[in-house]
């Protein structure tokens, strides 16, 4: 595949400066757009935005979407190419700011992730999985390069 | 830009198989690893998957993240050519079992959008923002072509 089926993902945050000052002087995310007190974007994948939406204003076109008393279920994911690179972007995303939430650690799944949270508590997870790969073309494979994967087998 | 700094994005699911099957054959995504009952990922761009991880496992790792009484405020988006596609990918999500939340819209920032909600309540949105241009390396931008992008102006 060539073209991305996402090219916008949307957090709905409380303090939309806060968000694009961790992701742009502390992660370092391109800045592409920003109208203070409303909403930012970053670049987060060829052909893909990160936006930062002040949460209060998401509800009239997106419904009753809110935080709740726990994190919201998803997080944002960065595969590293080695266990040392997963420590290297937790230090680097604790030094920007974020919070720890699962230091470094090798994982039943047989690769070695870490988890932190920005400053709205939304999850990214640092992993590295040795099975992960990805063509040229960009098509991710989890799975052995003879053709293995696309079956039910550990990984993620 | 030519690596993604996302490669994965993870929302907790109720119902692996039904949020799999919800991707894949309701709306096309290419699968690409299932571990029935736990997790399961199709690719949503070049270099990156979307997992569908089972909510009550996430919790290890992730810390205290689950489901609220509002769907979280996330959104999965898709930036359409022309405001026809978006009202196309609206009719096909509800075909494929989405949920509505907004029906296509010009909406206050000039471009048109919808929402929808998958299995879960997560909300996708597609839009269609006439600023919205990708140069051939993936780089995004939210503005005209003479440059006149990463200022404060209206658009997203």
């Amino acid at each position: 595949m060539s073209r991305p089926d996402i090219t916008a993902v949307t957090l709905g945050v409380r303090d939309v400066e806060r968000s694009l000052d961790f992701y742009v002087r502390g992660l370092g995310f391109r800045p592409v757009l920003h109208q203070p007190g409303e909403i930012a974007f970053v670049q987060c994948a060829p052909g893909q935005l990160l936006a930062l939406w002040d949460v209060t204003r998401m509800p009239g076109e997106y419904g009753d979407v809110a935080h709740g008393p726990s994190a919201p279920p998803v997080s944002l994911g960065h595969n590293a190419g080695t266990a040392e690179q997963v420590e290297q972007l937790y230090a680097a995303a604790l030094a920007a700011g974020a919070t720890s939430v699962s230091a470094p650690a090798v994982r039943a799944w047989g690769g070695v992730s870490a988890c932190v949270a920005d400053p709205d508590g939304f999850r990214w997870d640092f992993v590295h999985n040795p099975a992960f790969r990805t063509d040229p073309d960009g098509t991710v494979h989890l799975g052995e390069p003879d053709g293995t994967d696309e079956v039910d087998e550990p990984g993620r």
